[in-house]
């Protein structure tokens, strides 16, 4: 499944067309971290400095130069939408006593809940006042819109876990209103920056949509089948933290009644061990949960990159972000 | 200490005057709370229906009158700060791991830290919906300086719990970032709402400061020698939590060296019992920190009512502004 060579030709592209635009991203986020409060600063630069794939800020900046716009402006929204991400991930990982993030301990783990809702609920506040600064309404609306939804769909999915049920819309639903409704938002702000007509401005808003969809379902796969080392976190975490994604989903649609039993009865458990995450892990991976979670994450990408063919002419833009809708299926972290 | 006339007359006064604005803000907290996600509702109505005493519109709704200003769009921002405080609320009783609130069991007692963690963010979202659908840069400014100084003022309050020091002036400055700035945010919105002059707007929002720092250390002395039926939660529910108020200062600089040292024991035991807290509260009376504490409220009181008096004319509006200055200390919940 991984093609690293997607990944360098990716990096190289991104690189010569926005990344100057996102080093001044990275020093936007640390001036926006700087604090009196020492573990304000201490905590930011640990989340936010620490290098994720800073794929929201990437999206917002492609999409602003696919729709004509480059500058302070767009490298002052990419950093309002990375702090914003990085709340949302520390208050997740509390929410789902995460112990890893990223390969290292996590905030809550590290620091303790206390200190992670905390320091999430202002790195919020920071991107807030960020956006109030820039003071497009447009802008404001679609990032005001993306984060009801995210946080409903956060709630849901708690509801969901705990009722112990999910099926296949009630997931997809979960990720649209979620991790996809967000980095839809990216890519509007991109188009909104621009000098676009509404159609393209849609187009924008659908292609990140349907990006965000085909990445959650990739990154729910790799909870599967990834290389531990590489993705930065146990493998079955996941299911560890009770989270019920597309191949598992998949695999007991097409397990026998005898599979499906035992595996309820260990989803019903408060806590699995190793060896139970890895009876779960080995049936989605022969009833080929992963594979039709992929062939459904794939159908996405090519809906993402039929949104731009149809609404821009070619160009170096459309082609890097078309790269993005095939590399966040093909990925291995 | 308590005088329940000063209430009585004050609801009545307050009724006369924005009772009608008050019943609106209530029924557009209901509406905004209304969601497809069961959780979001039940959580929902449970903290933000539940009536607390409402200070923050109510600031916000006088204020504005004092501007001469009322109307939808003094309603939907009391709506915006109501939101936006339940929200703090939920995330501080998760940070303090409070059983209690408001005489019931907290959100995270009940629904646990995940689902209170999340509907926090979720109201904090909405709010700031909210805020952009009025859409006035001076007013999102202000909530988003507001927001921005009480989280971080949250996560200084929770290093210094730590480090376990605790200053006066450390004290003053957490409760002025974190309590009085929001009042003072709701204060000024009033008056930005209005149609005053600069001054006139600069002094609701020092009236504001000094009302917020007034009713902080009050709240904090009631945890001391407040009826703990009338108050809602547990006296000395501040101590076992932790926190280190304005009382508990003054009685260490009081205390003989001896009674100082068994109280600093005291302090840095991982968890108080029932005996332990009362013979800490006993010192606090004994010392007179109660009093000296208060001492400064009224001070802070008195400062507040000079704002008002010395940038407005006397009316209905001023003075019961005036009267909430007094309430804010004279009060037993």
């Amino acid at each position: 499944m991984p093609t690293p060579a997607l990944e360098q030709i990716l990096k190289e592209r991104v690189a010569l067309l926005v990344g100057a635009d996102l080093r001044a991203v990275e020093e936007a986020i640390r001036r926006e971290l700087d604090s009196p409060v020492a573990l304000v600063q201490e905590m930011g630069e640990y989340i936010a400095g620490a290098g994720g794939k800073r794929l929201r800020p990437m999206l917002l900046l492609l999409a602003a130069r696919l729709a004509g716009a480059d500058g302070p402006r767009c490298v002052h929204l990419a950093c309002v939408v990375e702090l914003l991400h990085t709340a949302t991930l520390i208050h997740d990982d509390v929410v789902d006593r995460a112990p890893l993030r990223r390969g290292r301990p996590s905030a809550n783990a590290q620091w303790g809940d206390d200190a992670s809702v905390l320091v999430g609920d202002h790195l919020y506040s920071k991107s807030f006042a960020m956006l109030v600064r820039d003071n497009d309404r447009a802008i404001m609306e679609t990032l005001a819109r993306a984060t009801v939804s995210m946080t409903e769909a956060e709630v849901f999915q708690l509801e969901r876990k705990r009722s112990g049920v999910l099926t296949e819309a009630d997931y997809l639903r979960i990720i649209t209103e979620k991790t996809a409704s967000f980095m839809s938002a990216c890519c509007r702000i991109g188009g909104l920056l621009g000098h676009v007509a509404v159609p393209q401005v849609e187009a924008l808003t659908r292609y990140g949509l349907d990006v965000g969809v085909a990445f959650q379902i990739s990154d729910d796969s790799l909870d599967f089948v990834a290389d531990q080392t590489r993705l930065g976190k146990a493998v079955g975490a996941d299911l560890r933290e009770g989270k019920r994604t597309l191949p598992l989903i998949a695999m007991l649609a097409r397990a026998s009644l005898a599979e499906q039993e035992r595996v309820w009865a260990l989803l019903r458990r408060s806590s699995l061990n190793l060896d139970e995450i890895e009876e779960i892990r080995v049936l989605v991976v022969e009833h080929a949960g992963v594979e039709y979670a992929l062939a459904r994450a794939h159908e996405y990408a090519r809906a993402a990159k039929r949104d731009l063919i149809e609404a821009f002419p070619p160009s170096e833009e459309r082609e890097i972000l078309a790269l993005i809708a095939d590399f966040v299926v093909d990925r291995d972290r």
